[in-house]
């Protein structure tokens, strides 16, 4: 009845994570119990770890994109067309939770991932509380009332599923902001799992030409595996010489469309310089605050005629559409082959020190 | 038949401007003669005067928008609606020609306002040539074959299209990419010409708020004539005191869509910093290269979700559409206010100074 | 402490209404009670006398936009901003309730208009449960949790709010879509409430040209006094005559957009017709069945490269915009003056037969 | 010197093709002279033969979409890109020649498909005249000055172009108004050469699903072959049967976007009926007058919350961007294989027949 499970868990700020025991909890009504079969290890969760983002409630479950297996639910549990979930359904879940739906930004302002009120599963829901197996890096998840969950089709295995991981709807998010039009010409600043993710999609969107740049040559080979046309090795080239092979690719206008994916601040004023006048520029890979950089409106803004779009976050409908992207082009596009290391409990160490040092494309905790 | 004219000349970089007699040419087939009636003194003289912008054809006669009476035509032209030019007939005319409707910007990129083959009347049109009346600081204007000629209607005076200028059409091309929606907060940024048409655009509009910050004190007051909300005297202010009275006045969130008219490249991160979350940015006013500023993209684009839209010159359809505005909300807004001053040709270096030392919001030159 | 209140109410479809007395529960948490200041009498309402609306629990207390002031609250209730009503607050409230969040229209859709878990105040939620005082023809609203309320500022009269009713935020939506720019000629078809706000709405939008084909005249002259700069007595002119006028007040092009806010199946041929090539239709007022119309798709659709959005009901962005209209711009726009003439809860009848013999604009029912 | 070459004409309405003998002339400066490859037999060339459209100038060639090799040019004739043609140079055109970018509809209402001056080779532009060899149903043809021809790169056959032929462009205009999200569920009304198309580009574009209605079974066939999931038999099949189906393969909601291509007035009720609430719809079929459908406004349009938009012609931007998706996608898609038949220019009798009768996907003249 009072099952234990064991957790992965930040205790504070810069302190090494450590494997604790919790009790499991039945879920209360609308809740739903998960046996997690994999959950990410993720940039962000190195910016945990360091203590980097405000508003963490420390100890910690990291891991906010997870997958598992239903093992009960609090009652009757529906996805968004009433189709109720069952024990052994295999599912994952939109990390963001408490979306108000009555705020100005939810209801006016269209802009739900500028709600104030939004918590994200592995970052900022506590481990403390009653009900706070909130993370993935632990056997089980706790998935409170409101939480917006989703079932893995069959063609969709849960090892595609966390290879895509948050870099995919976060990707799906950018992309719909891109509007790219068949035959557009799109490049991809960045190599993470983002940017690989935002590649794919632009190929599945029918680009006439998807080209990246970024580093390791392990992330741009598979890139080159996904389609992408052309790759440029970000530490074996000279910005000079990027704007030479991306302009003699691109019919020496630029490329039609840019995405930031690189999290590099200094990647804004090479991506305004790249991309074609009256083209468009996402920014999707600055999550973090690496500082300032030195742009010229003149010619990277107001003369280029461009459109920038800043992209936080992604909501339900980017998962939604993630997971008929996997189950559609799956055979196309193979997500799993991202994952590079599978980590335990109690290997989280050495998994937040693989992603610190860019030594894997994604990492994965399976937590039994 | 073989008439002469004045006109006020650049004859090279860093030369003052001097008068100097013309043979006035007969128009050829598809040619306009227009006797000028007023003309336009902007900031681009400033800079055209100080062989500041590259590519420019001296010697020069300025004056890039201009109303005038038409003298003769070349046979038939006819406007936009097939209707046949007259002498008598009072019009403008897109200061833009040569746009080439046949290169990719044109024909697939739309954006005609980055066709390379463009000149512009008083700037990239030479005066030494045959048909050497290129700019409004002159008696007469020669309207090459495809110029693009508008009627002013009898409820628009030359004093008020004049008044709009240059500063108008472009304003007209970005409220089209701000998109106001009724109600929305409008924060101006810069109060010369252009900022002031955004202000009077955005009321039009049916911006439930527009703010505007600016200087020196005159234009500001001419912003509270249009119907301006609240302004903020740049001179009399700290980025920290307008970014409270800015939040104070748009509860607390900051402005729905910020327009930057100013040309100055610092106005871009305050921009930034005042508008609302998954706001957007409107930047028309940094039409010169006045050097960087440094950006922080996680906080101003990333975070922020924001849109930004760069806007480079204006088409036929933004003139077209001034001229609209101008006769349908002539009682509302009374753009002739603007007009500081008239310059005779002789006094185009007082006018240059003027304009220079920001002693007049607007500066014109009447040619007789 | 057991308050008693009355209500009119419709027993069962095609019967009289008659007053009846019913119980005032307390608020429970997260409710509020309202005192009813206003509440509107619509075509809605003489459709509902008659049984013509499918999925209605009669018995029904009608009135489905309403005003009131706050009597007591269940606890904390609080506006989007978060700040909390207090008894006395005048207000109005969006009488739609229990959009559900949760369903595919809602969260990937994004048409929470067609959310099918949504329940109207006045329409589809019943008089007889517990909390059922749920229209407006009653001397108490019971509004429950999760009712999305919003203040009335202090220059926004009851009467104005009831005046535009539920036709302004209707018609807010509807402009939204029509996505006018300045100077765009725009065209209402209809006079009733929503066609007059859509009027205002296109005028206060910056339209260059306003047009109106409606009846009778009284509607008509409440046009032009909002500022419509022509109209047509539908009932004193034919098909062809109207073509013939419209076209000669918009260039011989017709209007660039034009609204249809009749709810005569065949102001949709005419306005196919009117709208000139490659503008754009919006289909607004078809709230009922009213039959089949034969339509000409190669002439009214794809030769006309036409673009037409048909426009189902309002969110709380609508309501919340009308409000912020109706504060911006009550001294240009008199809304109040719609109403022409108020009734008791005992006259609710005469109210529904002035309605439906188009003797009224604005019909509005005083409780107390 | 003054070489004869032979071509088929259309001497009146309802009288039998014809192939006579005419002067070829040398290409004044602009122009340049084709040796036809191949050129398309269409639908409306059917209609050209009975005389069912009207402004037709008899005797004439027909042949609007056409593939050749560059004789000779007059003088230097350039690609968008400035890059000059020269004799061998494998090329298209746009069939539509004389847009004026000089009306209302193409400087101000951007419709330049809505342009009253455009002509259309071996449609609208006689054969009588000096430059008369304007239809792709000859040896040669005459380019005129300001015609906009593009090159087809050497990985575009001239099969591959002639069988995409005026239904791709068509298409990829269809396709831009229908913004496809990745994942979206995407249903073809007809399986015609517009239809086929508009099934390829929404596949291309990433679409989660793509079904076709549309006969005969040879046809859909070619849709399975492309890749379409789903395709129903017209004539095997009754409107309440297609809903069932159509609403099972798409979850119970409809599709996302319905494409009409089908050319059959009736089509247009049924897609109204079967695209999903708040979905899309575009109609680029209905290219000739058929006749009126009814429709039921209210719940085809208004209720649905619909939008419709109408679709006339292409421009130059969706042929290049057809030239661009062969070039990308040739492997993927092949349209050469939509050629059912070759007719030699004694034979395009037989061509009309087969078109009309439905026996071929796509019959080609081949004029040498």
């Amino acid at each position: 009845m009072s099952r234990l499970c064991k957790a992965a868990v930040m205790p504070a700020p810069g302190v090494m994570p450590e494997v604790r025991t919790y009790c499991v909890a039945e879920p209360e009504p609308g809740a739903v119990l998960l046996k997690t079969l994999a959950s990410e290890v993720y940039g962000t969760d190195v910016h945990l770890w360091h203590g980097r983002l405000s508003g963490v409630p420390y100890p910690l479950i990291p891991g906010h994109v997870s997958v598992g297996v239903i093992e009960s639910t609090g009652g009757i549990v529906t996805d968004i067309d009433g189709s109720p979930f069952a024990p052994g359904d295999v599912v994952t879940f939109l990390d963001v939770i408490g979306t108000c739906n009555s705020c100005w930004y939810c209801l006016v302002g269209r802009a739900s991932t500028r709600c104030p009120h939004r918590k994200v599963y592995g970052i900022t829901l506590a481990a403390g509380d009653d009900s706070g197996l909130s993370g993935g890096w632990s056997e089980y998840i706790y998935l409170r009332p409101g939480t917006k969950i989703l079932r893995l089709p069959c063609n969709v295995s849960p090892d595609s599923w966390i290879g895509g991981g948050c870099g995919l709807p976060t990707a799906a998010h950018a992309i719909e902001l891109a509007r790219i039009g068949l035959g557009d010409r799109v490049l991809i600043q960045g190599s993470g799992p983002v940017g690989l993710s935002c590649a794919a999609l632009a190929l599945l969107s029918g680009a006439g030409w998807v080209g990246m740049i970024g580093a390791p040559q392990a992330r741009l080979k598979a890139a080159t595996r996904f389609g992408v046309d052309f790759t440029i090795d970000l530490e074996n080239s000279s910005i000079d010489s990027r704007k030479v092979s991306i302009l003699d690719a691109t019919g020496g206008r630029g490329p039609d469309i840019v995405i930031e994916a690189s999290g590099n601040p200094r990647a804004i004023v090479e991506g305004c310089e790249l991309v074609r006048d009256a083209g468009r520029y996402i920014v999707v890979g600055q999550y973090t605050d690496n500082g300032e950089i030195e742009l010229n409106p003149h010619l990277h803004i107001n003369r280029k005629h461009l459109e920038i779009r800043g992209c936080w976050g992604s909501d339900f409908s980017h998962v939604h559409r993630a997971i008929e992207i996997q189950s559609r082009f799956g055979s196309r596009i193979d997500w799993s082959q991202l994952i590079t290391r599978r980590y335990g409990l109690d290997q989280v160490e050495a998994a937040l020190r693989d992603v610190e040092a860019g030594r894997v494309v994604k990492a994965v905790v399976i937590p039994d």
